[in-house]
């Protein structure tokens, strides 16, 4: 029986903890909240689990194998770091940390240490994002022109971190797990609407070789929900909207043809194909129980996680560099050297 | 009675003709294409109709008043000056011309000579664009926060100008007639996805004063055809959706609301506001309809039009400088200047 | 080179007229109408087409093969009779006659007369109900479970019939078509919600063997337009949204599996099946121009016509039955035979 | 504090029992269920609440108020009478009993003991449906034309109970809270698609004074899922549509305007007048969690229910007259006598 500490109880805790709890062989040892009136509900609801305003004391409490961090982005590190220090197999919410210095040390603390440092990118276990992979692996999309994602909606403010860190580190997560490609150059550009807060919404746009670009829109202040992503390719194209109730991964038989071979500016036959649509089922179990369940099993087996530390790192780089190209008014930059790029 | 020249007989000529044709008052005199079997159609449809291939002679016709150009864009400044200084009134198909020096050129000669130069910027003419206009005008939004356009779908390949010129020029006749501002730069990225051919895909940013940012998606290779622009402001928001056949704008009672005056990073309260929706009923009458009658009625009473010379050349100007900035790979670009903006 | 000739050009007319024009080795002869100022239009836009107010001369214009008629429902017998006495090919707008006996003696003119008799369920002619044929005859819905059909919108009221001989005689045409089954009763309910009007709503149930089920709700008076055609199947079921402007036709792998033999009523063991959606491309071709083209061939060809008068009468069979019912307050009307079914 | 026992713990019952466990001076004293695999969960999540499978021992415990009933539609007389003749104040999932004398019993029961007997009408409290009543009593929608419904879906089979029971019941208890009339006689026509089955598919027709009708389509064998609910009216029309995520209800400022005073059928000039769409925020609120506090407040202050026993006989009333109907084949009958009605 595997014992997990869960870090943090506000908006996404209690989902980590129901998801833990649901799991055989599986028990939530402690939670952890520096505000004691969050630490009620649990008290109410799971009056099995221990609760303490003291995280330390979670950290180190020695019957807890593994701890699930779901606190504010700028304290990922330090929780982080002293768990893996403390021998727990950790689990952060994303992004994994707030710079690619942190984010590089966890990763190499956890592999001295060989333990299993795995980042909550959620999408990632969808059966919508999964049967994206699935067909771009199979190469059903032919050579791919573009990825296009819009993640807007009114609020959430995310007071410690601007709208890229909070909105766009999920589609960079969704984006790195289909296409397993890593852009050289990013390039945003971002606004605060409100006076002396972080960026509430902005543009980035990831530049691969093959003039393959990938977009990202993702602002708090839109008046409607949108989380539509579409991936264009030469044989076929995707549209996933993650807010369709069941059909929510649309695959179109729809591209482009070259006809003939005369090839000046004027006069080439660019024919369009059309033709039908369709909407593989996807698996709808809730994402975190199979993440929560994958977490799991590579502690038991001593394996890494699909989005395992490399992978929040690589997010995190992409996300560093987009913040510093946004402060340097959308001048491009590689996200591999974090230098301008030119 | 007013009598009327069309030259260009493809797609968008035979709108303007019907429409002409059905003002009262008016006759289309004479079409003019260089392909013969363009012109049969007209033949048929509209026998009274003269048909030339030779254009030289449609523009020195004395008893035609006017002339509306619906040929390529590179084609534009040479056959719109020929008219002017055949002393007609003319009216061109967006975008004005092909470079900023041709569309200033135009609008000179068109002051010289106090002739109507109008630029065929057809979504002016709706119901929806003037309701907008109506809203932001009427102060309803209040402080504009984002200005954010997507235009996209399958085709087609318009081979002598990119996907900026071809669908963007929509967009930023838009903007410009609903906000009446300039931006103090724009910066675009784009990808040519068939080899040897002009942009398919492009994202084109406009910033402003104030913080204000305008940005813009156009596309020939979606697998679904979008046409949604969204304008948030501080009191109210619109979403503009050209494609639902009645309920084609949408205004949200929704924004922010600064609580308290803590403006500290981690503890302002930024709260939400949400309230009703609603769709006003526009006027669906054809806009080229409407903008024909205008035509014909600012050369009667010797008025500007709405989309003037003026305004096509805000919007070339727009063009050419998203093009320099395509083309230096984003960086920022002063339209006012067209010089690259730092 | 054949000539046909148009009757009545109010709003479906123009339709006939373009169509034909448009046809290869077809000419229309002449428009009648008993209004001049409708026939003005037709003078400005085809100048080589007769026109005149006599609809006796058109129908014995001697050089005239066939002879279209769009006019209100309670004309169509007599015009259609007189165009057949006269030798004429005959195509007729929806739907064929005001009375079941003057279908009837319709169809009878026409085969003694050797003579193509054609309804114009225009319907039939598009690319998703050809399909949905297609579908269905390949067996690919399994066994049949239902039809459940809305068309509503607000307006117009066609004052010489009610809402179902002007609504639901599409969508009766299309179940003709699709199932090739007749019902052995029928049940309607409606409302006349202005005083001393026809019925602006209806409710219609067609009842057939194997408790298979078809419903059809028709609205004049409704806030929203709808046009959607549910057909259920134990293997597979077919949406058919004639508003989406590509995607009209959804085929859903779903249905209901019986597992076990246990049947008792509390403990049957019903399970759900889902599966993948498609939605196969259509033929998006206008079908007034397949249905125009199909006329002229049948009548060079001499062989009937898709939609001919059988099934116009068999259209207007159902419609008489529904009236009936409707009239009996929804008492079961077997169409066969027009008597009250028990 | 009040006690409440809740009786089953299927598919709704853990609803009932998260919601009364998070009302203030509220405690779920018991929980029973046949199925003891059932209680193992409740025990798990609420330590503090006792299970039983001896539902007698709740019914007759001595410190409960109140009890809840969640349990197969065939069992409800039985225990809410034993709950009522206990004392206890009673809240019962729909419909209210399976037979109109049982729910007469009830409403009798409860009465003579001046216990709360309120039956769990859900959609009665939540914002939409208050909004859509509150539209209605204002006059806003004029004179009431129709009432149209149509809730589909796949699944699930409800086997004790047809599709009428189960899903109609919904949509008859939101006309009767909105309307406040009862029809003069109900009609219905449905099909058991699965051999020894109840109907899965159903259409009801409600039929009132002044040519208002009403029109239920219920279906567990659709392929897509539709909650939609038209409410015609002279002055404004509603679309209440469930399943949108924010604008649930959408009122229509559409209508018919009689024009002229000729009223020849002919003749009469019937406008129709369209405008502004108006979507008023609603309250999101769970509405189970506004139920639960207002059966407590009700049994605090001895005041009837907004679904009290009246509101659920008449619902059990027209079902019962719809489910007579359906046996004869669509033959109208009379809810208020329950007689065939001519």
């Amino acid at each position: 029986m595997m014992s997990i500490g869960v870090i943090g109880y506000g908006y996404w805790g209690p989902n980590l903890v129901r998801n833990f709890a649901e799991l055989p062989n599986v028990r939530v040892g402690m939670v952890a909240d520096l505000r004691p009136e969050r630490l009620a509900p649990v008290s109410d609801r799971y009056p099995g689990i221990a609760v303490t305003t003291d995280i330390g004391a979670l950290l180190t409490a020695p019957r807890l194998d593994a701890v699930a961090i779901a606190t504010p982005v700028y304290t990922h590190f330090e929780l982080a770091m002293q768990a893996l220090r403390a021998g727990k197999h950790v689990l952060v919410t994303k992004p994994l940390a707030a710079t690619v210095a942190d984010a590089e040390r966890l990763v190499d603390e956890a592999v001295r240490r060989q333990l299993v440092l795995m980042v909550d990118h959620t999408f990632i276990y969808t059966g919508a994002v999964r049967k994206i992979r699935e067909l771009i692996d199979a190469g059903r999309l032919g050579q791919l022109y573009y990825y296009d994602s819009v993640r807007v909606n009114l609020g959430l403010f995310q007071h410690d971190v601007n709208v890229l860190w909070d909105l766009a580190a999920h589609d960079l997560s969704i984006m790195d797990y289909v296409l397993g490609r890593t852009p050289h150059a990013v390039a945003a550009t971002g606004v605060a609407h409100v006076a002396g807060q972080v960026e509430s919404m902005a543009y980035l746009t990831c530049f691969f070789e093959d003039r393959f670009l990938a977009h990202f829109h993702v602002n708090w202040l839109a008046p409607v929900k949108i989380r539509r992503t579409m991936i264009g390719g030469a044989a076929q194209m995707i549209v996933y909207d993650d807010l369709e109730p069941s059909e929510k991964l649309k695959v179109y038989d729809r591209g482009v043809t070259l006809n003939g071979n005369d090839e000046s500016i004027y006069r080439a036959l660019v024919g369009y194909r059309t033709g039908d649509m369709w909407a593989p089922q996807v698996d709808l179990t809730e994402a975190l129980h199979i993440e929560a369940a994958h977490f799991v099993r590579c502690i038991e087996d001593a394996t890494p996680p699909l989005t395992d530390g490399a992978a929040g790192l690589r997010v995190v780089r992409l996300l560093a560099a987009a913040t510093e190209s946004l402060n340097a008014h959308g001048r491009p930059v590689d996200p591999r050297t974090l230098a301008p790029s030119v």
